[in-house]
Order: structure tokens, then sequence, then C-alpha cells
């Protein structure tokens, strides 16, 4: 369901929240009844400080120990603490534990709204291959692989999925998801520490999308299939979801884009002109 | 005391063994009744799997928090499970927590011993300065500043500590350890996310001194004191320890340094010729 744009009158004013966490012991961002969620911690620690009941709309509904470092979430607050957005993060971030860090809070243009103003998330993916020791530091973020991966490979595999498509293949179903996306960026290069690093961004992620296109790419990566695989499966749209997921702690939203403030009005009532089953096929059902 | 050198008909073999931790959740190296530490753990893998107690000596008795990228030990294994130490280090690390990971393992030299060997130690400290928001992933080994620090005076102040002098104000009182060392080197740098990264290496440290050198240097860098301070308190020779300790977390052993292997008999001989007094006071102690 879309929220509506935030009533000026309503004694309310809404926050764009810039946050990062360490998804590594939470049971990802949406609250669940006897689980420790991002949402639920985060909306227990505003509650706390503005002493009303906080509600949090958050632009990707990241999975069971996926981390973030460009998450943005919405909140409405009484105007008595919507003056001082730094005060706000301070503040915040006292009574947070460490694994959660707000970056920045501002006032929200009129109309914005996290989950339905986003155009775009970009997401990151760390693997270390060739059956390398992963050093213990660097386990919370990075996945094994054990076969050596082939960047070029992938690279060109990767390419050959941007743009609109039916992305079945990759999601898992999910009841009223659509898996029609737009797939803008998806590169992979190796880092100074030599760990394969893919950066992928979409208007919008079906449901493990990410680690299925990821574990998709390591099969071509790898020689296990040839780069055309990727592309014959795409076509095909027979869900193979979750044949290929890659786990959880490899992953990291890094950022969420939005339109300029005075083109939200538009995007909204594009919505609300009886475009919202389309609306709602685009950005739900995020990884 | 100094560990007899193997003898080659005990029917043991050594081995030295590479070794990296997260430290975070260990309280430090050494044995303790009652408290999960690092030595414990590893001689309860390794008593596993050779099926005689095992016992490790080590290069560096890293404090509780503090973390090993380098890290070295040798353990004597029986004849029968001495021949292939590559099965060793992966039937280890099956056993072992994610939160230590042996990198290799070598048959090692006659007369190798990994601490009474060892003529160097290196570890690294991380800073994220002048307030800047610790990332939730960085925050397992970045210690956290609020004022901004200046690299340059760091680097002169900390050039000026460089060489044979006795450490006796920035090392923790431990009886009957000496507080003469050789600083080999002290630098500081920048690294690509702005955070402030410091390469200290010396032939052994004193407790706590690399954890109060960092604190000395960062109390340069912000201004606080003039560089030339550093100097001052280290000929005045009155201990200061723990005026300026930085936390464990931010701390790493990166690297132990050895003497080529025709070189390790002299480096016993010396010791077992009378100059026990003085060996002990170089390696004991350390960070």
């Amino acid at each position: 369901m879309i929220e509506p744009a935030l009533n000026p009158e309503s004694g309310f004013s809404r926050f764009k929240v810039l946050v990062a966490y360490d998804g590594s012991k939470y049971f990802g961002w949406g609250k669940q009844p006897d689980q420790v969620t991002l949402q639920g911690t985060i909306e227990e620690a505003i509650t706390r400080f503005i002493r009303t009941p906080a509600q949090t709309v958050v632009a990707g509904r990241t999975d069971a120990g996926v981390h973030a470092t460009g998450q943005v979430f919405h909140v409405d607050v009484p105007q008595e603490f919507a003056q001082d957005p730094e005060h706000f993060t301070y503040r915040i971030n006292q009574i947070l534990p460490d694994e959660i860090r707000i970056i920045s809070t501002h006032k929200a243009a009129v109309n914005f709204d996290a989950r339905y103003s986003a155009i775009s998330r970009r997401y990151r993916y760390k693997i270390l291959d060739n059956n390398q020791l992963l050093m213990p530091l660097q386990r919370y973020d990075v996945a094994s692989w054990f076969r050596p991966l082939d960047i070029d490979l992938m690279n060109q595999a990767s390419n050959a999925m941007l743009g609109k498509h039916d992305f079945v293949t990759f999601c898992r179903y999910r009841e009223g998801a659509t898996s029609i996306r737009t797939l803008l960026e998806f590169t992979w290069h190796r880092n100074q520490e030599g760990i394969v690093v893919c950066d992928i961004a979409a208007d919008g992620f079906g449901w493990n999308m990410v680690r299925n296109l990821v574990g998709a790419a390591v099969c071509v990566g790898e020689g296990r299939f040839p780069q055309e695989w990727m592309s014959e499966i795409l076509v095909g749209r027979e869900r193979v979801a979750d044949s290929y997921v890659f786990p959880a702690q490899g992953l990291t939203l890094t950022r969420v884009d939005y339109p300029a403030d005075d083109q939200l009005l538009d995007r909204l009532l594009a919505y609300q002109e009886g475009l919202k089953n389309q609306a709602e096929s685009v950005v739900s059902g995020l990884e």
C-alpha cells in the first residue's frame, strides 16, 4: 500500500535518514515477532527518543545477514523533534547498538517517501575465490568460493543482463511481486586485496535476485557454463531461483537514489492516478 | 624460561604455524582459567587432532581484543602427524571456530623457537579521526578519535622514537620485563578510506607499549602537545603508561620476522651462553 504523503498540518514532520548496519546478527530489516530485526531495533530507539510510537518506511528490505552502508528510511516525528536533524542523529546513535549507525538525517522534501520515491537501489557483493583463506576480520562481509573466477567472462555475461527484462528466472516467488525490472549496472572487478567485487544496480530487485544473479555469474566465471547460458536462462524464464543463491553475508546495500525534489510530486501522482499496480510491481519485493 | 630446542629423538617434530585471528571475543592470547583465550582454543583443537596434549609457544602474546593477521607459534607434534603440514592446516581449521584461521604450517628448522628466535614484531593500528562516523563493518578493527589528526606531525614525532631506547615511559609495569627496545619502524599514513594507519615494528614491545606510543603520537597529531614533547617524555623516563593507551580493538599483529635457518643456532647459543637475562629482556612482555 502506498503511504500518503505527509499532511503538513498533522503536527509531524518527515525525516529522511541515511543508515549503515552490520546485519550479521539481525533477522533482516522487516519487523517480525520474536526476532531481532533492524526495523524493530531502530523503531524502538526512535520511539524512546520522541516518546511516540515511531514507524519507519525503508527503501530496501534487506534479508537476514545482509549489510548496508547506504540504506534510507523515512520516519515522521513530532514538530518539537523536527527542528534539529543533527541532534536527532546524535541522540538516536546514543541509543542504538554499535551494529547500527545513523549516518545523517535531513528534513524530507514534501512528497518524499523512502520506498516509493526511490528510483534505484545499488548493492555490492564480495567474494574471495580460488579457495583462498578468508581472513577472520574479512569474514563479516565477504563470501568464499573454491574455484578461481574469470572476471572478464563474468563481466561479459553480466553485461548482457542490462536493461528491462522479466527476471523471473532469478527471483524467489513472492505473491503479487513482479519480476520485471530494469538492471542499470552489473559489473565485476578484483580489488587491491584480491577480493572479487560485484556492483549491481536496478530500479528494484526481486526477492533473492541479487544473490541469484551473483551465483549465476559465478557459474560462468568458474567455467561451469558458457557465458551465453546466463542470457539463455533469462530468456527461458524458468524460475531457477535459489539454485544459484549466494550467502547473505557477502551482500551490502550501498546506495539508494531519488529524483530531484521537484519531481517527487510527479512520481507520487503517477501512482495515485491508477498506475498503482505497475508502481507496486516496480518497487516491491526488494532483495 | 627458554624452551630447549627439540630433540630429534623425542618422537616429536616441530611445526611453525602462521595464524590469523579476530580477537574481538577473546581474552587475549595467553591461557587463563575460566577465560576463552586464543591459546586455549588453539591448543584444544590441536590436542583433539593429535590425541596428545598440545603446547604452543607464541611470538607475540596479544592482549584481550587485539587481532592478528600474521601471528606465529610453534607446536611439537608426534611423528605420525608431522609428515603432512598442509593436512594439519586443513584439519585444524576444520576444528577451529571462524574467528581463528591457520594460514600455513611448515616443518620448523632445527633450533627454531617461535618466541626466542623472533627478531622483530610488526603491528598495525587503525584510527578514524575527526569524529567521523565509524561504519559498523569497520568497527571490529578500527578505533575512533574525535579530533582531526595531522599525519605529518605524527610522522615527525614518531620518527624521533626510532632506535634503541629505554621505553619505560610507554610500558606498563611487569615484573622482570625490560623496557629497553629497538624501534625499527613507526610511520603513519591515511588510507583510501580516510582511515589513519600506523605501522610499527621493534625487536620486541613492552606491555601496552604500542598502544601507549599510538596515544602519545595522537596527542601530537591533534595539537595538544608540540612534537618535541614525545622525545622529552621518552628521555624523562617517567612511566606515563596507560595515560595515553589506545583501545585494543584498533591493534593487529601483522608480521613476525625470523633470521635465516642457519643463524637459528647462533641465536640459541647466545642465550645458552649466559646471555639469558639480556635475551629474556629483549623478548618478554610483548604487547
